[in-house]
């Protein structure tokens, strides 16, 4: 094996930013670093780069700038988003309607928005892992005013009927939100084909810098204010933009719609090559979640009789970093809700493994880690047996 | 005149990135770009750097690391500072007090608050922008939870008694937060000398990048989480870490704290000389604000019968920036409600000018400056007595 390869396989977790994103950023830092609420020249050179930046997302999905609102995060996007519509409907009913596969971004959202009084129906998904439209159509009440269904999941990468669901959320009258964090620069996305009135993005996920979302708000949904201060965002979410992460973010999005068929097809291919190997050198495996409609990048794989962490652990010693579930819940040790909620029995999601194949990766480095994975899962099944066969 | 020259006087509004500060975040960007969330080595490596820069932050204030929480913006800390506090203490009661001059960050939580129900009191300032410890002691009621007043005003420069007022609002058993974000690198600032339960930062203001802040908050006080998601910042304020924000942010509180009294000192001086420089060669001027307790690169001046933006676009064109006010409201129309508070009649607002002086300020900028500012006046008193004649 080669010394101090390191290969990363975790772009669901985040992204390296591009080089062609951090020079576009640089200069925002140093030189042109006005307040965009700045009346003069240096304040308006980044009020017009915020603009760009504008553009160039909204270029991404089919939206009008005037409909994209810059956050910090893909988590605040679903925060605004969700508990945002809810307020503003709460008027007319206190339901809401999400899935059991949500982010904790939402999830937590519906925890929050149940102590406020709300609702919150969590639609169960199949056996892989999609939202049955049947579903959401029998649990619209009368008093429904959001959905939101995720794009694309997280840990195994079901992409949603999302045009489907949303045509059943607005034939009731009830907005629909979308979680795209995942989908972004992954899946061709088109806002008014689809319909959804709210959609959630992330930039660190597309080769852009952390730090920065964006929430796409059709025109003439009127969410109230996020944050509460100056007149940045329409009014809509005050403080100091984040001036270099926003140019980044943009920039990340203009480049990720100049060559999303390429890296779609690129991300499958390595996907798909990374599967066949994993399936030729290494047996009771199991997939999680459907391979058809599915991101590009994504493989979630059970080694059975064994644990993820271990994996992880021992891939990570020989430089390789692979993910047993969202990042964001990778510190806690409750098994993934998601894998539960596709119907993986529990002694199974502990053994899961999260790969997320990018832009950077190749098949150079998909060999050496399925040579690692082989050896790693080797010596795991052979203490396994031995506890099993001590009695530990 | 010199061509070409470049004046940036605005530094309360931003300031640039320090070289040092951008070469810290850099490998961040790139390389060491993992998910502070991820259990391998690259992601552990990301949570080292934020551990490192929470130490920072929290060393330029005394406080413990676990007390510092990191958010978008200093308008973020402020939202979740006094909305936060607010909710969390409103089984105790809903009245909440604050001062007249405080940024729209505050202003307007304080009207989200009443929208929800809340009694917020604004406590008014002298003619030297100083609130008033006997009324704050008057104000306070016992269905009073939080007390927030800044810690430096951002057009006018006062500081505030903050540890009388403090002491005050904690001798009642209510909570006392300050928006330090003006203060922050330009004030001495220990929150156990102090007292108070929760402190606003900003990054850009102490030559850190945009898109990040933080809220110190005592150990004890339960502020209910900010936004929902994964378990960040202690399960306090979810979504994937600003983690190039945060280095630098924790950069810039390393360097300012190391330099405190060199900067401080060599502020005051510029600013002194600018002022001495403006009264010697501009008649008809005013000075607002106390110049005793004031934030040493904060000049606030009115310059009689003329429009202040009429004298920003000028001084624009000679290649130097001022503000008429803070940057958040400047692109509104309404005058200033912090002049509007110390007595500042309303036309002579109008015709106010804030300069803030920074670590990149020389001498010549100020010479060069006050030529073009005697320029542009004398221009503008030309056209406005004409006005006047003319009976415009």
């Amino acid at each position: 094996m080669e010394e101090n390869r390191q290969v990363y396989l975790d772009y669901s977790a985040t992204t390296p930013v591009k080089r062609e994103v951090l020079d576009a950023m640089l200069p925002y830092f140093t030189e042109n670093f006005g307040n965009p609420s700045s009346l003069y020249t240096v304040g308006q050179k980044s009020k017009d780069a915020i603009r760009t930046a504008r553009d160039q997302v909204a270029g991404l999905i089919g939206a009008q700038p005037s409909e994209i609102f810059f956050t910090s995060s893909g988590t605040e996007a679903d925060n605004w988003a969700v508990i945002g519509a809810a307020m503003w409907k709460r008027g007319k009913g206190k339901h809401v309607i999400t899935s059991a596969i949500e982010h904790h971004a939402l999830l937590h959202s519906g925890d929050h928005l149940e102590k406020e009084g709300f609702d919150v129906t969590y639609l169960p998904v199949d056996a892989q892992g999609f939202v049955r439209p049947d579903d959401l159509e029998k649990a619209i009440r009368d008093d429904t005013t959001v959905v939101s269904i995720m794009f694309a999941n997280n840990e195994i990468g079901t992409i949603q009927p999302i045009a489907e669901l949303c045509r059943i959320a607005r034939a009731h009258g009830v907005l629909f939100h979308t979680d795209a964090v995942q989908a972004l620069g992954n899946v061709p996305i088109d806002v008014n084909g689809l319909g959804v009135d709210m959609l959630s993005m992330s930039g660190h996920k597309i080769y852009g810098p952390k730090g920065v979302g964006a929430l796409y708000v059709r025109k003439g949904v009127n969410l109230p204010a996020y944050m509460q201060g100056g007149a940045q965002e329409s009014g809509k979410r005050a403080g100091t933009e984040n001036l270099t992460g926003i140019v980044g973010f943009g920039k990340a999005a203009e480049l990720s719609g100049q060559n999303l068929e390429k890296h779609i097809a690129g991300l499958r291919g390595l996907r798909d090559y990374l599967l066949e190997k994993i399936r030729a050198e290494i047996s009771d495996i199991r997939v999680n979640g459907s391979l058809e409609s599915r991101l590009p990048g994504n493989l979630n794989v059970t080694f059975k009789y064994i644990e993820g962490e271990a994996i992880l652990l021992l891939l990570d010693m020989a430089g390789i970093a692979v993910s047993t579930g969202s990042a964001c819940s990778s510190a806690s040790l409750t098994p993934s809700h998601v894998l539960d909620a596709i119907g993986v029995p529990v002694e199974e999601i502990h053994g899961s493994i999260r790969f997320t194949v990018g832009d950077f990766t190749t098949k150079e480095d998909i060999d050496y880690t399925v040579e690692a994975l082989k050896t790693a899962v080797s010596k795991l099944r052979g203490i396994s047996s031995l506890s099993r066969d001590s009695g530990f």
